[in-house]
Protein backbone atom coordinates (compact mmCIF):
# COMPACT_ATOMS: atom_id res chain seq x y z
CA UNK A 1 0.00 0.00 0.00
CA UNK A 2 0.90 3.33 -0.45
CA UNK A 3 1.95 5.60 2.54
CA UNK A 4 2.23 9.60 2.60
CA UNK A 5 4.48 10.71 5.55
CA UNK A 6 5.29 14.24 6.39
CA UNK A 7 6.54 15.66 9.09
CA UNK A 8 6.91 19.43 11.03
CA UNK A 9 10.39 19.22 12.81
CA UNK A 10 11.46 22.29 15.08
CA UNK A 11 14.57 23.29 14.31
CA UNK A 12 15.23 25.93 16.20
CA UNK A 13 17.73 23.89 17.99
CA UNK A 14 21.14 21.44 16.93
CA UNK A 15 18.79 18.65 18.20
CA UNK A 16 15.78 19.41 16.05
CA UNK A 17 18.40 19.55 13.24
CA UNK A 18 19.11 16.06 14.65
CA UNK A 19 15.75 15.21 14.74
CA UNK A 20 15.09 16.35 11.34
CA UNK A 21 17.95 14.48 9.36
CA UNK A 22 17.17 11.05 11.07
CA UNK A 23 13.43 11.16 10.30
CA UNK A 24 14.22 11.66 6.54
CA UNK A 25 16.84 8.81 6.90
CA UNK A 26 14.32 6.46 7.77
CA UNK A 27 11.38 7.36 5.46
CA UNK A 28 14.48 7.33 2.65
CA UNK A 29 14.38 3.92 3.49
CA UNK A 30 11.04 3.12 3.03
CA UNK A 31 10.35 5.60 -0.15
CA UNK A 32 10.48 8.08 -1.75
CA UNK A 33 11.08 11.91 -1.18
CA UNK A 34 9.05 14.55 -2.90
CA UNK A 35 9.35 17.78 -1.25
CA UNK A 36 11.56 18.20 1.55
CA UNK A 37 9.37 17.14 4.11
CA UNK A 38 7.27 14.91 2.51
CA UNK A 39 7.36 11.60 1.46
CA UNK A 40 5.70 8.35 -0.81
CA UNK A 41 6.06 4.99 0.99
CA UNK A 42 5.15 1.67 -0.64
CA UNK A 43 4.59 -0.23 2.29
CA UNK A 44 3.02 -3.36 3.64
CA UNK A 45 1.29 -3.48 7.40
CA UNK A 46 4.65 -4.71 8.84
CA UNK A 47 6.49 -1.96 7.71
CA UNK A 48 3.99 0.74 8.26
CA UNK A 49 4.32 -0.10 11.89
CA UNK A 50 7.85 -0.15 11.50
CA UNK A 51 7.99 2.87 9.77
CA UNK A 52 5.43 4.85 12.48
CA UNK A 53 7.35 2.86 14.86
CA UNK A 54 11.28 4.30 14.00
CA UNK A 55 9.95 8.12 13.71
CA UNK A 56 7.93 7.86 16.98
CA UNK A 57 10.79 7.12 18.58
CA UNK A 58 12.69 9.98 17.19
CA UNK A 59 10.53 13.13 17.11
CA UNK A 60 9.56 15.60 20.07
CA UNK A 61 6.27 15.13 20.13
CA UNK A 62 5.80 18.44 22.59
CA UNK A 63 7.11 20.30 18.98
CA UNK A 64 7.31 18.34 16.30
CA UNK A 65 4.49 16.95 14.36
CA UNK A 66 4.06 13.39 11.80
CA UNK A 67 1.47 13.17 9.57
CA UNK A 68 0.39 9.94 8.15
CA UNK A 69 -2.21 9.40 5.11
CA UNK A 70 -2.99 6.49 3.54
CA UNK A 71 -2.88 6.94 -0.25
CA UNK A 72 -5.27 4.45 -2.25
CA UNK A 73 -3.88 1.48 -4.65
CA UNK A 74 -4.20 4.44 -7.80
CA UNK A 75 -3.15 7.27 -6.27
CA UNK A 76 -0.51 7.83 -8.83
CA UNK A 77 -3.74 8.26 -11.25
CA UNK A 78 -4.86 11.18 -8.91
CA UNK A 79 -1.71 12.64 -7.35
CA UNK A 80 -0.81 16.17 -9.04
CA UNK A 81 2.76 17.99 -9.24
CA UNK A 82 3.27 21.41 -10.37
CA UNK A 83 6.93 22.73 -10.91
CA UNK A 84 10.39 21.00 -9.90
CA UNK A 85 9.42 17.72 -9.00
CA UNK A 86 11.99 15.83 -7.00
CA UNK A 87 9.85 12.71 -7.70
CA UNK A 88 11.00 9.73 -9.18
CA UNK A 89 9.00 6.59 -10.08
CA UNK A 90 9.59 3.74 -7.91
CA UNK A 91 8.79 1.01 -10.32
CA UNK A 92 10.16 2.92 -13.48
CA UNK A 93 13.50 1.97 -15.10
CA UNK A 94 16.50 2.99 -12.88
CA UNK A 95 18.99 4.30 -14.91
CA UNK A 96 22.40 4.05 -13.78
CA UNK B 1 -14.33 15.56 -1.44
CA UNK B 2 -10.92 15.99 0.48
CA UNK B 3 -7.46 17.44 -0.80
CA UNK B 4 -4.20 17.38 0.24
CA UNK B 5 -2.13 20.39 -0.40
CA UNK B 6 1.66 20.22 -0.25
CA UNK B 7 4.27 22.43 -1.51
CA UNK B 8 7.59 23.55 -1.11
CA UNK B 9 8.91 26.78 -2.25
CA UNK B 10 12.26 28.27 -1.94
CA UNK B 11 12.54 31.34 0.48
CA UNK B 12 16.11 32.01 -0.42
CA UNK B 13 14.75 35.62 -1.69
CA UNK B 14 12.29 38.07 -0.73
CA UNK B 15 10.17 37.19 -3.62
CA UNK B 16 10.21 33.20 -2.34
CA UNK B 17 9.38 34.54 1.11
CA UNK B 18 6.23 36.41 -0.74
CA UNK B 19 5.52 33.57 -2.54
CA UNK B 20 5.27 31.23 0.70
CA UNK B 21 3.21 34.09 2.63
CA UNK B 22 0.73 34.48 -0.75
CA UNK B 23 0.62 30.14 -0.84
CA UNK B 24 -0.44 30.17 2.94
CA UNK B 25 -3.07 32.44 2.30
CA UNK B 26 -4.78 31.18 -0.53
CA UNK B 27 -4.45 27.55 0.93
CA UNK B 28 -6.07 28.85 4.15
CA UNK B 29 -9.36 30.05 2.03
CA UNK B 30 -9.87 26.76 0.82
CA UNK B 31 -9.15 24.74 4.10
CA UNK B 32 -7.23 24.30 7.32
CA UNK B 33 -3.34 24.14 7.79
CA UNK B 34 -1.98 21.08 9.49
CA UNK B 35 1.88 21.64 9.35
CA UNK B 36 3.87 24.02 7.84
CA UNK B 37 3.10 23.96 4.35
CA UNK B 38 0.87 20.70 4.45
CA UNK B 39 -2.99 21.73 4.22
CA UNK B 40 -6.08 19.55 4.10
CA UNK B 41 -8.98 21.41 1.85
CA UNK B 42 -12.83 20.03 1.17
CA UNK B 43 -13.68 21.06 -1.87
CA UNK B 44 -15.87 20.45 -5.02
CA UNK B 45 -14.39 20.10 -8.12
CA UNK B 46 -15.07 24.03 -9.32
CA UNK B 47 -12.97 25.16 -6.36
CA UNK B 48 -10.55 22.51 -6.52
CA UNK B 49 -9.43 23.63 -9.96
CA UNK B 50 -9.79 27.11 -8.73
CA UNK B 51 -7.32 26.65 -5.85
CA UNK B 52 -4.90 24.74 -8.05
CA UNK B 53 -4.62 27.85 -10.77
CA UNK B 54 -4.34 30.01 -7.83
CA UNK B 55 -1.54 28.28 -6.93
CA UNK B 56 -0.06 27.69 -10.06
CA UNK B 57 -0.13 31.54 -10.58
CA UNK B 58 1.80 32.26 -7.22
CA UNK B 59 4.76 29.74 -7.66
CA UNK B 60 7.90 29.90 -9.35
CA UNK B 61 7.83 26.51 -11.39
CA UNK B 62 11.30 26.40 -11.61
CA UNK B 63 12.53 26.11 -7.88
CA UNK B 64 8.88 25.52 -6.33
CA UNK B 65 6.61 22.52 -5.83
CA UNK B 66 2.78 22.12 -5.28
CA UNK B 67 1.59 18.33 -4.86
CA UNK B 68 -2.18 17.29 -4.62
CA UNK B 69 -3.67 14.41 -3.58
CA UNK B 70 -7.05 13.57 -3.39
CA UNK B 71 -7.92 11.89 -0.12
CA UNK B 72 -10.81 9.26 -0.65
CA UNK B 73 -14.01 10.10 1.51
CA UNK B 74 -12.95 7.65 4.63
CA UNK B 75 -9.28 9.81 5.15
CA UNK B 76 -10.54 11.26 8.27
CA UNK B 77 -10.47 7.25 9.60
CA UNK B 78 -7.00 6.46 7.63
CA UNK B 79 -4.68 9.92 8.86
CA UNK B 80 -2.67 9.23 11.89
CA UNK B 81 -0.94 12.23 13.54
CA UNK B 82 1.81 11.64 16.20
CA UNK B 83 2.39 15.25 18.35
CA UNK B 84 1.77 18.38 18.04
CA UNK B 85 -1.56 18.20 16.14
CA UNK B 86 -2.39 21.92 14.38
CA UNK B 87 -5.47 20.52 12.73
CA UNK B 88 -8.93 21.28 14.07
CA UNK B 89 -11.90 20.27 13.02
CA UNK B 90 -13.46 21.23 10.20
CA UNK B 91 -17.09 19.90 10.93
CA UNK B 92 -16.58 19.74 14.93
CA UNK B 93 -18.40 22.78 16.90
CA UNK B 94 -16.48 26.22 16.62
CA UNK B 95 -16.20 27.39 20.53
CA UNK B 96 -15.66 31.42 20.57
Amino acid sequence: MYILVSYDISTNSAAGKRRLRTAAKICLNYGQRVQNSVFECEVDEGQYLQLKHQLHEVIDESVDNLRFYRLGKHYKKTVESIGVDKRYDIEGPLIL
